[in-house]
Parts: C-alpha cells; structure tokens; sequence
C-alpha cells in the first residue's frame, strides 16, 4: 500500500498539488491546494482482493487525478479533494469499506478492536503504518462538503450487453445473507427404497430451484446459492446434512425482504414435505442505499453531453459511496466491464471508455458548478 | 483381525472343530473334520468399516457356527465349511471382496501389487500376516462344492417396514457410479443479472431433481447423488463448478443402464439450456448378479418351516455371495435391520431374529439334505 500511495502522489507531483495519507490510511489531494472553498470529493478505494484485476478501485481515483489534469488550472467554484480509500475489500480484517467508515466517523473503538488472521488489531495497523489512530477524528467530512462522486468499474455484464458505456448508478441494492441446513438421516445409497429416504441434497437441491425460479420472476432480483457443503459426502451414502448459503440483493428493501421470506417459507415446506429439519442463520441483512437524485440526474445530463446514451442502473455491489451517503450527496458513474469480468487478472477495461468517462466528468464538474442547487447543499448548510 | 480369528477359532474349539487361516486371511472350518463329502459353504466376512456396528459381516460367521452346534454331531450327506472372509469391505485396499475373490481365482499377480495408503502391496500384506501367496491355489473352491449360504443383516430399512424377520435374497443389484461435472462461469453474486449467469450449482440442483424423479417413477430404482463438491465455493460468488456423484442401482442391468443413459441425456440437455458444460466419468459399471434359483426357492420353503412369512428381497449392497455366484450356487438370507441402520455403531439385530435364523437355517440344511436336485450340483457334477 505504501508503494501504491508513493505512485499516486508521483502522477499528483506533476499537477504540483500534494497528497497526505489520513489517519484511516487515505490517500488525499486537494485541488487547488490549500483551498477553504466547499469541496468536491472524488473517489474509490486503492486496496484490491488477492489475484484481482488492474482496474477495480485504483480507476476512480485515476480519473479523479485525470480530471484535475484536465482543468489545467481553471478555477471552478469548488475545490476538488482526490480521495484513494484503503481497506475497501475487507481481506485483512474480513471488515470492508474501514476507509470511508472513517470519513463518518464509523471507525470506533470496538472496529479498532479487531484482528487480522496473525492477531494484529486494526489500531496496530494503523501505528505499524506510523498513522496515529487519536488522529482519526480529523480524517471526518469536512462541513463544506458538497458531495461524492465515484467512477468505478462496473463489475458486471449489463453494460456490455446494453452495448453503452456509461451508466448513472441510482442504488445500491440491499443484501441479505443467509445460512441454510437441511439435516436428514445418512443411509446406504444401495438399500434404502426412495420412499424411505431423508436425503439432505435432494431437498436442498428442490429449493436452489425455487430460488432461481423466485428470482427470475422477479425483476431486479438476484439471488445465489454459491456455496454448498454435505455430509457424509460419499458417493454411496446418501446424505444427512447440506449446509448452503444464500445471497439475495435487490433496491427495494421490501421486495428483498419479502422475497427472503418467501423463500425460507418455501425451504420450511420442502423440509416437512421430505421429513428434514431446517436452520437458517442470518448472517448480513444490509439496507439498500439511495444516490442521490440531484447528483444522478446531473451526472446523466454530463453521459448525454459526452456523446453517450445513458442509462441507470443499480450496483449489486457495495461501495465506499454507499458508506458516505447517508452524510452527504453521493453518486456513481459505472465504466463498461468487458465480459462482465472482475476481481480477476483477467478484468479489463476500454480505453475508450475511460476517456469517454473522463469527458463525461469534465461536463459534470461544469455542471455542478453552475447548478445552485448543488452548491448551496454543502453538508452543513 | 488375528484377535478376531482367535475368539472365532475359540468357539470352534467348543465343537472340537479346527479353524485354518487360508492364504488371503479367510478363516475355514470344517465340519465333521476332515470330511470327503461334498461340501456346503456357510459364511460372511469378518472385517468392519472404521466406526461400525457389531454385527455387520460377522453375524453370519456366528449363525454358521451356531448350526454346527445345533446339529450336535448329527451327520448330514454334506459337510459344512464355515468361512470368515477377509477384506470385504475395501477399506485398506480400495478394493473390497478380496477373501471370497480368492476362492474364485480371483486374487491374480495385478491385484497383489495394489498398495495400501503406506505404500504396502496386497502380497506384502499377505506375507506380513504370515501367509505365503504361493498358497492362494488351495484356497480356491473344491471341486464338490455344493453351494454357499450367507446370512448377513439387511442394512437397509425394507424389513422392518414389512414386520417381517428374514427375506431371502433373490438378486444383489448391479450398480453404476459415474462423476459428472457442471461447468459454467464465476461471477459476482450482487452484479450479474438473472438472464445472464451460467451458475453450476443451479445446473446441477436442477439435475438432482431430475435423478430423484426417474428413480422415484421407475420400480426398484434407487439413484443417489451423496456427494456434491462445488468451486469456488464463496456466498457472494456464481459458481464456475459443480462436480457430483451418481449411484445407480437395480436388479436388472438393462433398466439400471437405460435409465443412467436416461439422465446423462437430460444431464446434457440440462447443460446445453444453460449454456454450461458437461463431463461425465463412469467410475463402476457393475453387473447385476442373480442368487441360485433353487437355493433361493428352498429358502423361502424354510423360512415359512421357522414360521415366518417368506419375502423375497433385491440386496443394493455387494456381498461375497455375488463373488462366488459365477461359480457355484449361492444365496443369502437378511435379517432385519432395526432402524435401517448400518456401518454405525447403532447398527444392532433383534436376538428374537438370530433365533428365527438359526431355526430357519436348520430347517433349510434338512431340506438340501433332502432334495436330490441339490445333492447333484456340485460344482464340477
């Protein structure tokens, strides 16, 4: 992480403007440095998953600095704060998104409190980087912030299919997470009539079935069963436990949470109709998050002004602007991922498009800053 | 299992009857001692699975011995040799059956260089117990071998179902066990709409529905897939693999082969909707083996002699009685097995059951001594 902050702050050194690391591991930039005006954030996170692509997170921040570039100097009435998050993904300390939790004050005490796998709390992380965890008080919103835009990858198929290249994100989808048992009775795969059966995988395989099907005739759902372990797990025995699990996402937390009752209804009834027992653990239950609406009408107006058709779209995937916006205007701009591909070496991304989105943000930064509705909205105003 | 052979040798000596240790580890007594007479085999094997129950194998070891004693020196027109046969259940090896493939000329110079997980060979194994592989002729089947008996616990739940104590078995069914691998493409559980996944666990959950259904449509079929392993495994992942097993099983190998090809047909069809790939391995193709008709209808005659109600019954599991078949008449009699339960430490019998097979055994000696058809079939007759 140090040798990915000495970079960025290599390609800010050109445009003479300095980036500081904040207390949460942030890399930060202010444009024009020094500036009291109300401030811009753009963003994303600079940390990735193990074998990850070259373009999920670091891209944001990338064109963040390219539209600085681009100003060449031209003052705007806003001051723009380049913001690189660390601890997006949630491999260290199997908690995501630690960087932008800091900005609102959601790094606490008992966060600190928690270890990586050799032991190492989150407050040592911070002291062995030479960050001092008193300092993170500091590294909260300014109150003369006016919002938060983040470009990002899309990290799915739907713009590639949509043939675009650009999409204004309006939400990002609430998540339920569940673990589900069917426990049955293990016997001899040879002696046991099919009438006779307490098979944990026939039942468990009937409702991955129902959850499809739920989630097709719903639109906008998406639901997977990604994950699925049995016992005993021998060939010739039929099995007496399938442990799996469920992740359901949706904007709307009604129809999330209704289709999530409707499915464990449906798991209870295959389990009686079979004579199985069933458990379910919930493991994550997160709320939709709304952008917000003035900034995504603005941000498809600069798409439509880049030459773009545009097109809204709900992230399925958590982000850091998910994080920031319940405490000021938040939105997103999701760049064309080719094949859909991420989290993957093989992620890519066009040229084209992020020279499209670099355009596209340019026409944003004008429009903001001749639009006096955005610019009175300053998070204390 | 030399302790276990030295309390069997120990009930033996109470009827003044010699155990010899025959070169692959079959323990043999017969009885008179030293008869010429043609000979009728009675037995089961005495090894276990790790973790088993207590009668499973061993239990018709002891029935045989019980009608030695039962006879109190009476003399019948046929000796008896009782066998506890090594090595039946695979566990060292891999390879079951390996006591009563000897008798068969079945223990060739390929098997005897199968290794253990220590890297030792069924010949060193041999050696090591102190046998000399050279031996291995002599414990093929005599020449006036009349037939082999097998009392063996059903393992299965059919029995207590009907309330009944004994069935004879007519067929141990042939099986298939094939490995059949879905493969589709991993995506992001939250990014990846409905219409555009190719998930392998849903691939796969479909088709286990599918094997339920046609081993429930068709009479005598059972068709378990106990074993399902999927990649990457993650909650928030679309699965790229699902790799599963398939044990197949019925008395007649033309409907057990017509309905497997049945579902690697659907398998494919299955594959082919969803855009997913499809490998199958056929691990086992075993055919069905047929017990001796006549030794199968004399039973039945003793069973109703004892007093029970006679049911005629297909064994889903392999026994030794399915090695010596080819060769000599063979057939087997089950106990009931409360519970179904098998391979278990709960695994038990009912006494007032061993009771009924012990009488329904001397009833059916008596009647072998009594049918000319019997007495005429030794092996090489």
């Amino acid at each position: 992480m140090r040798d990915c902050h000495l970079e960025v702050a290599r390609w800010l050194d050109a445009l003479q403007v300095d980036a500081r690391i904040d207390a949460a591991g942030n890399l930060r930039a202010l444009y024009p440095p020094r500036s009291k005006a109300p401030r811009l954030l753009i963003g994303s996170h600079l940390d990735t998953v193990p074998r990850a692509g070259a373009y999920d997170g670091v891209l944001g921040v990338a064109i963040g600095i390219a539209l600085m570039e681009e100003l060449r100097g031209r003052e705007l009435p806003f001051a723009i704060e380049v913001i690189g998050f660390s601890e997006e993904e949630g491999v260290r300390f199997g908690i995501p998104f630690i960087g932008s939790r800091a900005l609102v004050g959601r790094v606490d005490r008992e966060l600190l409190k928690v270890q990586d796998a050799f032991g190492v709390t989150i407050q040592e992380a911070i002291e062995n980087f030479g960050l001092l965890p008193s300092d993170l008080p500091e590294a909260r919103l300014k109150d003369n912030t006016l919002g938060y835009l983040e470009f990002h990858i899309e990290q799915g198929p739907v713009l590639e299919r949509l043939n675009m290249a650009l999409a204004a994100v309006e939400a990002v989808a609430g998540q339920s997470r569940i673990e589900l048992t069917f426990s049955g009775s293990s016997n001899h795969a040879g002696t046991t009539p099919m009438n006779l059966r307490r098979d944990a995988i026939a039942g468990a395989a009937e409702w991955i079935g129902v959850v499809e099907r739920v989630a097709q005739e719903t639109s906008g759902l998406v639901a997977t069963v990604g994950k699925i372990v049995v016992k005993p797990g021998a060939a010739n025995v039929i099995a007496s436990e399938a442990r799996l699990t469920l992740d359901i996402r949706h904007s709307s937390d009604d129809l999330r949470t209704g289709a999530l009752e409707n499915l464990l209804h449906q798991a209870r009834e295959i389990a009686a109709r079979r004579d199985l027992s069933m458990k379910e653990n919930i493991l994550l239950d997160q709320r939709a998050v709304a952008m917000d609406p003035l900034l995504v009408g603005i941000i498809e107006a600069a798409i439509a002004k880049s030459g773009s058709t545009t097109h809204r779209m709900v992230s399925g995937a958590g982000h850091d602007a998910m994080i920031l916006a319940p405490e000021v205007p938040s939105a997103m701009i999701f760049l064309r991922s080719p094949g859909g591909i991420s989290h993957d070496p093989k992620e890519s991304v066009e040229p084209a498009d992020v020279e499209k989105a670099i355009e596209c943000g340019l026409h944003l930064l004008d429009l903001l800053a001749s639009s006096p509705e955005f610019m009175k909205r300053t998070r204390l105003a």
